[in-house]
């Protein structure tokens, strides 16, 4: 697998940099920043080059999984070099018979010695082979032959590219290939790999952590890979922003309304581009805000002194990230595509650049758990567990929020608009707790309102976010500042809670509206 | 420029079996079938293939522009083998520096003879060079040196590929020739191309009705051409319908809820996934009905014997149009979207095809008058015009149908939801009217409403058209038809109206809150 031109050089200028280890601790090499810091950089990184971006985010996972579960030896031998990014790793989760549903997984680990021999073919493998890095670290999920139907069969496993030799040094090529490599709609840069392990004596694996938690280990490290999704989303709507807001301002086309001027005029000045401009920009603040306020809770979940502290921000993270990841990507897919139609004509065509933003958003919504996996998780797991607790809590900040606003007369009408949104998501919250707990239509109700539910939240969460954000820019405004970046952010505040929020809050409506038509429907 | 395998054999299989004459005057060769047939079997052209659907849709634009505006020496030599489809026709609007504002064009034409030499570059040139037909008639929008301005002095001509002697046989080729094709986000399989006229003699043009009406003259086939953009987005969401369906029975994974047996099952079994099924059904259906009500309209406007009647519909049709071709294609780009994201993984991988859906419905919003055109000429042009009165008849047929829904106890349901966003639009049209008519900030509240006017107009008409189907498939339920097309229409219906009517009348808020924020932006 030969990476496209340029990019092993950029990747290994990103290493040298020493911007693949701002997130880790010192101890294995890192910078250890905080969560909210790496998270900045990762959207810039995504904004640059999503496909580029995704070899570090997965090298990322692998540095996660082996920290919590690896033993000493193989956190020694692997950390340091995938750190330092020298080394990068990969996830091999999916096979085709076990996507959403990874209790089908079949690829074997068989025990020899202290190590495993691993077979069976793993599919969507994101920068599974490449050339731009020395070795590839896959971790993978396996069932040995004795192991239990199901989920509870289910290992992990490390299964180096390059087999290591006690000294550190690269031995000889394990037995894993890449058997193809995917025509994909996006991120053509990124290497989407069909994995071959054991196509001759069975390639070396390590078991990583205990047997049989294989899906356990994963699942550590699956909150933040899905809150970096969301970030990624983020990064693109912000390229998409600043692509359209430059054409926007250079493309002269028409004249300009009376008031105006009534002169030619860049198509800013036209009111329904004007539209398009603000919603992409105002929607991709709110998300930021929301993806780093949630980083924020990131930190104090592993920081915090507090045993409470800690536990009550994990809570609301484990509330928020379903969101970011689901919510972000979906935005970032229409950000996307409203940039392109910014660019009239010539946003369909490829050498502008815009479309290409389309095309790499769309990945987003589907891995690391599709959006609807995130609903569920929202709507089900995460809601039902505590019935509903930490986002009643998550909801008094939002609650204390409409109360700063409506006390100040200019923000007043965003108080309105954001109560107004909370009592809808109050409502829904209701319901579907209610009727999650049915042991009867409990399961169905989850399903059916999973969607709805999660969109109402991201809605209400990112103009709450916007409230915050147009309480800070009023106080820099009244203190005499001058700066267009404040009234910038009032306007993208008003966008968001007067002109996006009720657009969420139809959800409401949707899950009132019952599930009797989804359940009835015959699929033929 | 050569199509891809099998375009020409497949255009030439298309022209032999009579299809491209199907909505053509008999006297030239067609069959002369109503609108609302022909609107039907051009669905499903863009559904099998709309980069080759384009071919023969432009073909049918420059036959209304000739046999509306051309003499008759000029459709006696073009109109016969266009109606047939041995020639193909093209459009020839936009240049670099003229794109939504026609009246930038430059290109010239110098009169010569009973003829013209035309000189100038033309973008976006559909089906602009190829070698599926023998000749190529393009009509041209130019200017003639001594032209005014603006608008008024842009002529239409008729440019040739290759000259035609008397005798109707080819002659020479003409001086225009493909300088490239775009590289685009999808249609592949339709050559968009830069054409240059003149780069040595002048290429040989004739007028095509008035000098200085070229624009009019266009704008004669634009209604229609605008109702056929719409008609491709929904050949193109039926497309993904079907393709997401089968995939949806076909992929296992999972298992149901207990409601549903517990056992293992399809996704289709899945109430999330189910949700997008429907969505994806029930819009599909709403936007059908309402582009073949349309196209009802369009035979009535032409065929009725009542100049009354015909007015009517005409009206009628010009209220509806820019509804179809900008609701039925942002509608048609989400539906793809979903299809995506029902096949998971399998959706970004392009072998699957459901990629290809979104890259090719993409355009749509965007020529032929982008999105944003479309609404300015519904919430401006249309809606000014007759101070509303035109959508305000149309609004009183939904008015009878909210009666006839709630006086069925079964429907009643139905008949409250579609008078709420019956509501809902008459208080923005007249908001909309009275900002409008203000002569200091109308034209800019007519910009900033636009969009969300036709969004929520296009809303309410779809789920009108939904309780429309829902009468009738009641009433053969109710005389004991057991046919599953009854009950799908009814789940279809109901999804309309209670899952999907509410998210559009959520641009009543939009609208009402004003366009404040949009004209203080400032855009940097």
């Amino acid at each position: 697998m030969t990476t496209p031109e340029g990019f092993a050089a950029a990747y290994q200028a990103y290493v040298e940099g020493g911007w693949n280890g701002i997130g880790a601790s010192e101890a294995l090499g890192g910078q250890n920043l905080p969560e909210v810091v790496a998270s900045a950089v990762q959207e810039m990184l995504h904004g640059a080059n999503m496909a580029l971006g995704l070899c570090p985010m997965l090298t990322a996972g692998a540095i996660e999984a082996l920290a919590h579960h690896g033993n000493d030896a193989l956190k020694a031998t692997y950390l340091p070099k995938l750190v330092e990014g020298t080394w990068t790793g990969t996830m091999n989760l999916t096979e085709s018979q076990a996507g959403s549903d990874l209790s089908q997984v079949r690829t074997r680990a068989v025990p020899e010695n202290d190590y495993y021999r691993i077979s069976g073919q793993k599919i969507y493998i994101t920068w599974g082979e490449h050339d731009a890095a020395e070795n590839i670290i896959h971790l993978v999920l396996a069932r040995k032959p004795d192991a239990p139907e199901g989920n509870k069969g289910i290992s992990l496993f490390l299964v180096p590219k390059f087999l290591v030799n006690e000294d550190g040094s690269l031995g000889e090529r394990n037995d894993v290939t890449c058997a193809s490599i995917e025509h994909k709609l996006g991120i053509h840069g990124s290497p989407t790999c069909t994995l071959s392990f054991g196509e001759n004596d069975g390639a070396i694996g390590y078991l990583v952590g205990e047997e049989g938690r294989g899906l356990n280990h994963m699942f550590t490290m699956m909150n933040e890979a899905r809150h970096k999704v969301g970030i990624q989303g983020i990064g693109v709507a912000e390229r998409a922003c600043q692509h359209a807001f430059a054409y926007a301002l250079e493309r002269r086309q028409g004249r300009s309304p009376k008031t105006r001027g009534g002169a030619e005029c860049s198509i800013s000045d036209h009111l329904d581009v004007r539209r398009m401009l603000l919603s992409m920009r105002s929607r991709t603040d709110a998300l930021r805000a929301l993806a780093l306020y949630c980083a924020a809770e990131l930190d104090t979940a592993r920081h915090a002194e507090n045993d409470d502290a800690r536990q009550t921000a994990q809570a609301r993270a484990d509330i928020l990230i379903p969101v970011i990841k689901s919510f972000s990507t979906d935005q970032a897919v229409d950000i996307a595509s409203m940039g392109i139609q910014v660019h009239g004509g010539m946003g369909y065509v490829e050498e502008t650049g815009a479309a290409q933003l389309l095309r790499d958003a769309r990945i987003a919504p589907i891995y690391e758990g599709t959006n609807g996996i995130q609903a569920l998780d929202l709507a089900g797991r995460k809601l039902q567990r505590d019935n509903g607790e930490a986002l009643t809590m998550l909801l008094h900040d939002v609650a204390a929020t409409v109360e700063q606003l409506s006390a100040d007369s200019a923000l007043k009408a965003l108080g309105s608009g954001l109560a107004a949104g909370l009592e809808d998501l109050k409502a829904a919250q209701a319901l579907v707790l209610e009727q999650g707990r049915d042991p009867e239509i409990g399961p169905d109700a989850v399903q059916a309102y999973a969607t709805p539910f999660l969109n109402l939240t991201g809605h209400v969460l990112c103009a709450w976010q916007m409230g915050q954000a147009a309480l800070s820019a009023q106080a820099a405004l009244n203190n005499g500042s001058d700066d267009p970046f404040y009234t910038a952010k009032m306007r993208s505040a008003e966008f968001a809670i007067t002109q996006w929020l009720p657009v969420g809050r139809a959800q409401r409506a949707v899950i009132e509206a019952g599930m009797q038509c989804l359940s009835e429907f015959e699929v033929y």
